[in-house]
């Protein structure tokens, strides 16, 4: 009764509808990461023949035969294990395509090629991150500039505390988002750079034309060129989760918010497009920022085990490279998600100020209302870009 | 120059051979969670034809269209998103196949399916992983026992201290991982328990029948019967994540003991089958080692992530619910993957008992010879249970 | 304008009363481990002179000498620094008190000492946890026998879902905390073991008396007797971490779900004792339920941590040790102090059931009460120990 | 047989010199805390008399009293627990002191003082961490340039590899650290900001003048300016646990690189102030990288649960924000231990260049020289700052 095989392939993704949300599950699926390890082949080739270490023709060679479909995927992941990574058996097959085996992979070790990869791939995923934060931030903005006037109980520790007004709550979910995005962006355009070290990260093989090389294969493929070889200097790597660990808990805390104020007793907002349950038609849950807070979850631990894995040993790590590959495709996926059920959770926020009103009404709490939350919003929205 | 979709499924696993190795792998498969939502939906349905609150017929009925090929999977996962889970579109299918749609599902609300399912994944994975456990405490203790006597120098803080023999290094591995088996061994027989509680927890639609009617599934699935529904009570989750968690703390001891006595400069211990690298042909890396050690490294952030998602509001979690799927999927191919890799090291592990004297005597420690750690060796493979 | 020395002294503990309630805190103090040090020193002497490894003469003035009061304790903090360990230092001063220093100490390396004493203050700190959890524990089985039939609107996703009954949600709380209380004993009678094994955990010092002696240590100072000793197999820790780790995540789902229940729109509870704020008179914030969660939170990070911290290289580990001390102590006060928090929370808790009664009411939820809860309320109240 | 309370408080700090090595731990000490307690409120008093909302008989009063040493901080601490946070009865005790008891304090709530004081607490401690990691960086280059062109064979995977420089292999280090420092300060001088908002944070108590305050207070503190109180947006948390725990991520990599240099079978570096053991006389310990790699190891955990922590409920967080004092404490304290052993590590460190040479040789590997080493050294001690 076990489903068969293309039944199993077409129920691939079965909570990516929740879990892998957006664009960005598929910039770091197999097939992404395969891609980009024949792009980095290729543009590696490419600035050999630059630098006349191996002819045009052999570069020309290379790039039109790093095509998926000219390789056995099956035999490279299953041979993966023998190495430890997949670059070793990819690597042997675009050799066996082209006339001058020589000519493939010259001058780099597995690590240049999956540490590149990784950037690419960041690179790429991080532009569909920062468009739904830049979509998210929108809608924060659109509400703190729509609700500037609209008094709502404040309330600290899940207790009514004193007036605030919901203009100033979406200026400060704007603020947050916008701070986030800010340091992915950072980290996106300064810190995302190209590995290239060779075997023990010399660059020995490239003789004196290392350091050009290095910057002629950071040209080609969009990324920084670093100081020197990082396979073992991982605060790329720490910059990267740091950033998507911080997107994460600022989504979760917009989030946390949207579901309690959607809370039946309070019903201050609801989510525009609510999901159903499979035993209460009545429901109407909060599911986008109950998804939203339901991906974000998974930073803190991916965050700490890409920080664990720092400790890289000598000239390439014993397990904590490896250590790496997973936890990073994991926060990519959960931060996007995250990102992509936010940006739909705060374009679809319906806000309903009449409850507001009420809800403050209903505390006794009588304290001065809040004059000052206006020109704080104003202050937000001007200083603050968010369109 | 993007793959074509068959290639892309074709690479699903790129990184599988090496951190997902083994048996676990498929076993939490989107196809594995499918198979395992349909059979609790079978046994629910043949628990409630028992209790006759519905019909023998229907619950065959139901049993013979619970199958995955008759559903349209595509449609469940692109729905999922919808409800925020994969268990309302594929209740809703499976009520389309059958004369009578009531009798689906019937009492359960969709985190009982997925809770219940996640628990006969786990029942099953852990049978996969005691396996490999089992295996490597075997190895471990044929290595005890064969070098009972084999002097080695004793190194503490990474400095050689006084000699132990290679014998009790063994028998110190044999140990860890008994208690570790020990551990995932009780969780998985007393802690694995069915869930079922309707859509507030109360077994309210089951009227006085809940608790039979719990027992018998239960039964029929061969999960433990708690006292009261544990959908908001994650203790077992936990449970299970501490004993995943430990066991790769072991793994991740053992692998780093082997690379470091595998290193050139040491060479007492070599990996039998040790794998190349791309860019040095002499390499003989300890591969099973430094995999086991990666995998490993997954287990601490994961653990903390499902410990984090303990706090499930009131009735049903509003995110902390969905934030455990990914992480336990994520655990247990980790564990598995790790139990897998240190199984294949330790089974075809070479030890240098003449470098060990070498390295002893070069170390001009003095100090009396290891005499007692023979009793120890007998005393571990005596206590412990490795056959 | 900095504070003087004293003034230092006295402020010692400025977040204690929120982050470190309850006993535990003094019985993780530096003093509890000098006083268990020398405890362990002294049971030490005592077994070697049972085995007439030193004289009766030479124990008891051990015995004698080994007082906190006669040792230069500034000292042994400064040069703990030069050993990486305290024991060092506390050692060399013990010697300097007896006639005899190599009764002092013998067969034993600092890691046996420190890591013994980490089991007995941990058995201690376990037992407060213990009396607090039980306390807890039988607070909400008051709560659930005296609202066993009080209705409720049940809550998913924070959405109000169909009725149950109060008693229910306390009976789960009860549930998961006894869940969590039995793992916690077992861990303190079965786990918590000495440890003895010397320089590199051979025990060769003490030839065949090895076994012997760590079975009278073990049984003289109240703790198990190991298998093999365990300097570099910390399953006993991770099994420690993981007991903690699952209490303060059902702590922290209760304190959230007595947040959520005290917020104004929703007052179904309140807290008997509630704290001000700076700022607002009339707040009556849930302290303890919210100071709960706040300590509740420390937990997953640290247990990641003592986790990742698995991986002792040899015969003593590179740092791994002693990144345990810190984690370890933090988790027992974080555990200590949620624990304590919550035993407050739930005794003083006030419940109103006519706003329970009104809740439901305004949800316009008909469905069939919650007839079933009343029954599930006797079991847990039945199957678990509370009394 | 306990200690006297005086035996208690000397023995405070048994595991300091370990753990909290170096100045950072007096500088989160409860004392100077209490300290900045103290100091923000002097400082709003200040901003408040330039503003004309209190006198400046009234200001110049509060810092006249606002001195540790005249209030009762026992008392403090002990009701510290009812109010939650210790700002309550501190501001009680302050307001006592002076004519004018609504001049202090005013405008505030507990958590602007609590997270500004956290804020230049933190800004201090960076400053120490900042000077360890500089003359970390120091001795780095140092080693880089002295050792530019000593060889040493390149190890991957734990494996001899291809050769490579020390001086290379110190200017990976050296540009590891420098980019760790870079964050670090780039986190101190940008995101480190004053906290005002008042009950709700809408600084409504202020009126107008309400931006101008917070600018006023920055500036008198030293501080960034926020665009909005950020009291629920704790990106700013985040960004200083990730910078810290990226710092003690290159530590870790250093401090491992050198305790394995240090393994006698290797023997290319040693400790130059190395500690013993208990048991071992012979033993040199290169105390100073095993525990720099220890207290480093407490960095993942943290920044995890400070991660965790950032949903922040509405106006302030039910638990979230207690949540993050003693993470962040930790933290910084492990940071400034880490950095402060491995300056004293790198500053020490003795380097065995025959040793190298003749595991080199021994290494039997003849692959070109690792000629283009100099050149990346000399780049790297170009580009980067460490003077």
């Amino acid at each position: 009764m076990r489903p068969s095989s293309s039944t199993s392939e077409r129920a691939a993704g079965l909570f990516d509808g929740v879990l892998a949300r957006g664009g960005v599950s598929e910039m770091v699926a197999d097939a992404a990461w395969l891609d980009a390890m024949l792009r980095v082949e290729v543009a590696l080739a490419s600035v050999h023949a630059k630098h006349q270490v191996i002819s045009d023709a052999a570069a020309d060679e290379i790039a039109a035969m790093a095509r998926p479909e000219l390789l056995d995927l099956g035999a490279i992941a299953a041979q993966a294990a023998q190495s430890g990574n997949p670059v070793v058996p990819l690597v042997a097959q675009l050799r066996g395509l082209v006339t001058d085996p020589h000519s493939v992979h010259l001058g780099a070790t597995s690590q240049d090629i999956l540490d590149t990869v990784m950037m690419l791939i960041a690179s790429r995923a991080l532009g569909v991150i920062l468009d739904d934060l830049a979509a998210a931030i929108g809608a924060a903005a659109g509400l703190a500039e729509a609700h500037r006037d609209s008094p709502i109980i404040g309330r600290t520790l899940l207790q009514q505390a004193v007036p605030t007004t919901f203009g100033l709550k979406a200026a400060g979910w704007l603020v947050a988002l916008a701070e986030a995005r800010d340091r992915v962006e950072t980290v996106r355009h300064e810190r995302l750079a190209v590995q290239l070290g060779g075997a023990a990260g010399t660059l020995a093989p490239l003789g004196d034309a290392g350091p050009a090389v290095v910057a002629d294969l950071a040209t080609y493929l969009g990324l920084a060129a670093p100081v020197l070889p990082w396979h073992t200097d991982r605060v790329r790597v720490a910059d990267l989760a740091g950033a998507l660990g911080t997107a994460c808990g600022v989504i979760a805390k917009i989030a946390r918010d949207v579901a309690l104020l959607a809370q039946n007793e309070v019903a201050e907002v609801a989510d525009g497009s609510p999901g159903g349950s499979s035993a209460m038609a009545h429901k109407k849950n909060p599911v986008a920022a109950i998804c939203a807070a339901g991906c974000a979850a998974a930073a803190p631990g991916l965050v700490a085990d890409l920080l664990a894995a720092m400790a890289h040993e000598h000239e390439r790590a014993a397990g904590a490279w490896h250590a790496e590959w997973r936890p990073l495709r994991e926060l990519i996926v959960a931060t996007g998600s995250a990102a992509s059920w936010l940006r739909a959770c705060l374009e679809r926020l319906t806000v309903d100020t009449d409850r507001m009103r009420a809800n403050l009404a209903a505390s006794g709490i009588d304290s001065p209302g809040p004059d000052a939350c206006g020109a704080l919003v104003d202050r937000a929205l001007r200083e603050v870009s968010h369109g």
